[in-house]
C-alpha cells in the first residue's frame, strides 16, 4: 500500500526552464530578472501597492516588526493558535506578545475579543488568515483605527483569497505571504512582504537590502551605498525567484484543482459528520472567501482526534494535527502564565488536516473519504 | 569592446543536474539531500564541529549574535573596514558596535588595537578575514580567553583558507561564511554557520528552525514540536543547497583557476607599482594563506584612485572600490562619533579590486594589466 502524503510539491512545467534562463542572466543573487516578474506579477493581480520577495514569510513578519519599529516592552496582539514565526518575529525585536483566543467557529482570532487586550503600550494586531480564510478586516482595522496600531495580515496560507472582494494581504499596512513548500504557491523557501501604507515603501527596500541603500545604488540614484539603518539580507536569489514565477503563471489552473479537491472533501462530510458525528467542518463566513489551502476537521475530542490520526495512518494516510497553542508553549509559559483561552485549546488538541495538494487523484481521495467515513461509522 | 565585468558567477555544471535531483526527492524546502551533503561536505573537508547552512551569510551572523545572547548594551569589536552586515547582525540586537581601525599592512583589523577597546560590556569580537587572508587569529583568541570574549569570525570571503594551518572558520567560538554570486563558492544567495563550541550546538538548530525543536521531531525524538526559543527562519531551499554542492564538488578546480589568475596579476605588479609608484600591493603574512578571492591594489591618493577606476571604466573594464568605513556611516555617525580610524579610511579611499573570475581569459586578463600599466606609465 503506497502511502498518501499530506502533502506533495507540485512542479507546473517551467521551473527549470525559468531557472536556466535565470543562471543564464548572470545575476543569481537577489532582485534579479525573476525578481522583477514576480513582484510584477503581484502588483499587477492584487493591486498591491508594492510588494518585496523575501527568503520566508518569517522574513517578512520580521521585516515588519523592524518597519513599525517594534521596541522592548511594545505589545503585539495575535491568535495563540497560529505559527511559532507569527510570534518571533515581534519577539526578536523584543515585543510582549499578548494572546487572543479563536472563534468558536473557526481557528481565526476573535475579532470581537481583540479591544479588550489593548493597553497603552500595545503597537499592533497580527491577525492571520487561517487556511486562507479572512479574518473580518473591517472590524480589526476599526479597531486599529481607533487606536491608532498598525494591522500585519499574517496572510503566509492566504494566497489569491479574498475579504469583501479584497484581496488578503491588501488591507493592513503591512503583510506578510509564505511560499514555502507546503503552501498553495512554491518556492521550497520563499515569502513576500506587501506594503499597503506606501510610507513603509522606502526605508522597506533599505531594511532588505542589509540597511543600505544599494537598491538607489543600482538604479544610479547615489554614486556609492552605505549603512543607513537597520537592516538584513531578505533577498532570495533569483532562481527561487524564477521556480516562483512558474507557479504563479499556473495559479488559476492550482486553484482551481485544489478548490475541486477541496469540495469533494466537503461535500462527502457536510450534513453527514457535522450534523451526526460533531465533527466540526469549516466555515467560510459571508465575508470570505476560500481558497482551498487546506482541508480540516475539528473533531469532538483530543482523544478522537488522536484516534483518528492512528486511524488514518494505518491506512497509509498521512493525515496530521496543526499548531501548538503559543500560550501553552516552553517558550511562552515562564514568560506571562495564566491565559486561558479555550478555544485556541480547542484546535490544537481536536484539529486534523487532511491531505489536499494538486496531484491528488480522485481515487485516492475517495479512499482517505471512504476511511473517515469508517471510522465515524 | 566587449565590458570585462567585475565578476561573473561561474555555473560549475551539475547544478541543473542537482537541482532536479532534490525536486525530485519531493522535498525543496530546508533540510533536504543536498543540504545534508553540503553539511557533510564541509564537516569531513575542513573538520569543522557542526556546520548549518544559512539563507547568507548575513543570517548566519545574525545566528551568531542571538546565540551568544547579545544584549542592548552589550559592546561588539569588528572592524570598521567591513560589510555592513558584519554591524548591523548584532546592532539588531542592541549591540554598540565598537569599531577598530585597519592593519598598515592590510584592510583586516588590527589585531594590536583590540585590546585598548575592550570595556566590562564587551561581548565579543569579530575578526573579517578580509579578501580571504587571515587575521592572527592566535592574538585574538588569546585576547578572547584572557577577557572571555567570544569570538565570531566573519568568513564571509574566507573559503578554502588556513591560518597556521588551521582552516578559516575553524578557529573562533562560531563562524560565517557566505556563498553570494560575488564569492569563490557560489549558489546566488547562501551562508553558513560553523560551530565550534559544541555548547552552541542544540541551541543553533532550534534558533535556525524557527525557534521551536522541530529538528529533534523531524529526527523522531518528540512527538510534537512547538516554541522553545528565539529565532527565525535560516534555512535555504534545498534547492540552494543543490547549487552548492555542485559547486563543492568543483573547489579545487575552482580555487587553481582563480589562483593563477591572481598569481598573474600579482607577478605583473609587484616589484613594479609597488616600488616605483607608492601602490600597494596584497600582503599575505606567513601565518596565512591566499584563497585567491580577491586580488586589490591601495592607491597612493583617493583622487589617483578614482582616476584609475574611470581609466579603466573607459576602456571596458569594471574595477571597483569596495566598503565604506562604517564608524562614517549615516546610521553610525549620529550615534557615537569622534572617531579616527586613518588606516580603515585609507582603504575606503584608495582601494581598487580587479575583475578576477573563473571564466576570466588570459587575453582578457592581458588587456587589464597592460590598462593598469598604461596608467601608471
Ligand atoms: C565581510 C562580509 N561579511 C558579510 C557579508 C554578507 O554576506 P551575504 O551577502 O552572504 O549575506 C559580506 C558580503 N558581501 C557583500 C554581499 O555578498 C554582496 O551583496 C556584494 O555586494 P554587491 O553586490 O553590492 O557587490 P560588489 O560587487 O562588491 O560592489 C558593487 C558596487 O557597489 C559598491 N559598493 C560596495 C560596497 C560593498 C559598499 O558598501 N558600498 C558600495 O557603494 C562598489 C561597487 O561599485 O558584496 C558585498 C561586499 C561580506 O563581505
Ligand atoms: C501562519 C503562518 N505564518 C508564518 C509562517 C512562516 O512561513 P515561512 O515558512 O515561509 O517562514 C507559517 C508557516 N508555515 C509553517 C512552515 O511553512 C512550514 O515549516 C510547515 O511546517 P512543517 O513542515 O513542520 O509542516 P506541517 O506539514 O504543517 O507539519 C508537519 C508535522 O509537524 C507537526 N507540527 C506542526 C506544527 C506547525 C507545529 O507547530 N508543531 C508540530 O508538531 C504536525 C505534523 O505532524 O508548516 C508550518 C505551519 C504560517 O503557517
Amino acid at each position: 500500500m503506497a502511502i498518501i502524503p499530506f502533502n506533495k510539491p507540485y512542479i507546473s512545467g517551467n521551473e527549470f526552464k525559468y531557472i536556466s534562463e535565470s543562471v543564464e542572466s548572470g545575476k543569481i543573487s537577489g532582485d534579479g530578472i525573476f525578481t522583477k516578474k514576480c513582484h510584477t506579477f503581484f502588483e499587477e493581480t492584487y493591486e498591491f501597492k508594492k510588494v518585496l520577495l523575501t527568503t520566508s514569510c518569517t522574513d517578512a513578519l520580521e521585516m515588519a516588526a523592524i518597519l513599525i519599529d517594534i521596541k522592548p516592552g511594545d505589545e503585539v496582539i495575535m491568535p495563540s493558535y497560529t505559527f511559532v514565526s507569527t510570534a518571533n518575529a515581534f519577539a526578536l525585536r523584543g515585543a510582549k506578545i499578548v494572546f487572543a483566543d479563536s472563534r468558536k467557529d473557526h481557528p481565526g482570532m476573535d475579532e470581537n475579543s481583540l479591544e479588550a487586550l489593548i493597553t497603552s503600550k500595545t503597537k499592533a494586531i497580527v491577525p492571520v488568515h487561517y487556511a486562507g480564510v479572512a479574518c473580518d478586516m473591517d472590524i480589526i482595522m476599526d479597531i486599529a483605527d481607533r487606536h491608532n496600531l498598525f494591522v500585519v495580515e499574517d496572510a503566509a496560507q492566504a494566497i489569491d483569497s479574498y475579504y469583501k472582494g479584497k484581496p488578503l494581504g491588501g488591507i493592513g499596512h503591512l503583510a506578510a505571504f509564505s511560499f514555502h513548500e507546503t503552501k498553495n504557491i512554491i518556492s521550497g523557501e520563499g515569502g513576500m512582504l506587501v506594503i499597503n501604507d506606501e510610507s513603509f515603501a522606502k526605508r522597506a527596500e533599505i531594511i532588505r537590502e542589509k540597511g543600505t541603500n544599494r537598491s538607489s545604488f543600482f538604479r544610479g540614484e547615489v554614486d556609492k551605498y552605505g549603512w543607513v539603518d537597520l537592516g538584513s539580507s531578505f533577498l532570495p536569489s533569483d532562481m527561487i525567484a524564477a521556480f516562483l514565477y512558474s507557479q504563479l503563471e499556473n495559479l488559476q489552473k492550482i486553484q482551481s484543482t485544489r478548490k475541486k479537491i477541496w469540495d469533494k472533501y466537503d461535500a462527502s462530510f457536510r450534513g453527514v459528520l457535522d450534523k451526526n458525528k460533531g465533527v466540526r467542518l469549516p466555515v467560510i463566513p459571508d465575508f470570505a472567501t476560500n481558497n482551498a489551502h487546506m482541508y480540516y476537521l475539528t473533531c469532538a475530542s483530543p482523544e478522537e482526534r488522536n484516534t483518528l490520526l492512528s486511524h488514518l495512518k494505518g491506512k497509509g494516510i498521512l493525515a496530521v494535527f496543526h499548531y501548538l497553542s503559543l500560550h501553552k508553549s516552553r517558550f511562552f509559559e515562564g514568560k506571562y502564565n495564566g491565559l486561558n483561552l479555550t478555544e485556541t485549546d480547542k484546535y490544537t488538541d481536536c484539529l486534523v488536516r487532511l491531505p489536499l495538494f494538486f496531484e491528488l487523484d480522485l481515487n485516492k481521495q475517495k479512499y482517505i473519504i471512504d476511511s473517515i467515513h469508517e471510522f465515524y461509522s
